[in-house]
């Protein structure tokens, strides 16, 4: 028998649960400033950039149900931001061959610019906000983030 | 002269986005997971559990601009989630004395069960969901965590 000399420790479904509070707040308090730096310093928003950010991977354009897809975005949304993009001049509609009803989004020569600003942009504020942890506690951080992804993907 | 031997590194600012796109995703992955089971399981959401909590933290009740504020969710939304909670007997609105237009939203006894329930629920997902974490894990992804603070608070 062990002797019971050690403090009583919270059940381990108590600390996971901390962690996935912790882990909420922690990438809440993040996105909150991203978002808040998008607003003020590019007057933009963060699914704007999301959009952005996905047409600049795909030069040949996306459907606008391909967009919703890709950003978990509903495609209402998609259809709103990319109508604002359109008007800004970062993007522009073409038809789809053969398929009258379908149309392809794509980021501009001037969008993708603007996007190529954005994403400089937003990694630098993320290498400032990130600062505390450095090369070693990244990876670290970076595998434990991965022992989490077992359980949902085999679902 | 120290030899260049080792393969180029990446810049640390490329290793803190990919770090910052990994907590995005592992957060989400869970978080799509929890509302998945919220629905499917209890017919509820995140958003009316998340308010169920807020409740239940504060037996007195709560005005809509305070769960509002402590949700990060708008005015609109929280009144429409307590609303459903009225409809269905987990909460009731009680008059604030000496200010004819306030009202405080408190869980009814039923609401308080109902959120019991939930919550362990919601406690054993997270312990499957997050199994692959132990505790020494755990701990040391919570610290990590936590050296995310300083940056985004200081402001």
């Amino acid at each position: 028998m062990i002797p019971q000399s050690e403090p009583p420790t919270e059940p381990m479904s108590k600390t996971r649960l901390r962690l996935w509070l912790k882990l909420l707040k922690t990438s809440g308090r993040i996105e909150a400033e991203l978002r808040r730096r998008l607003r003020d310093e590019y007057a933009t928003t963060l699914p704007r950039f999301d959009v952005m950010a996905a047409l600049s991977r795909f030069p040949n354009g996306l459907k606008m149900s391909e967009l919703s897809d890709l950003l978990r975005v509903s495609n209402g949304n998609v259809t709103g931001i990319v109508d604002r993009l359109t008007n800004n001049g970062h993007a522009l509609r073409v038809a789809v061959p053969g398929d009258r009803r379908a149309q392809l989004a794509r980021l501009t020569p001037a969008g993708q610019v603007a996007f190529t600003k954005l994403a400089q942009a937003h990694e630098a504020w993320l290498d400032e906000l990130l600062q505390g942890l450095d090369a070693d506690d990244a990876a670290i951080l970076h595998t434990l983030l991965g022992k989490t992804e077992r359980e949902t993907n085999a679902q």
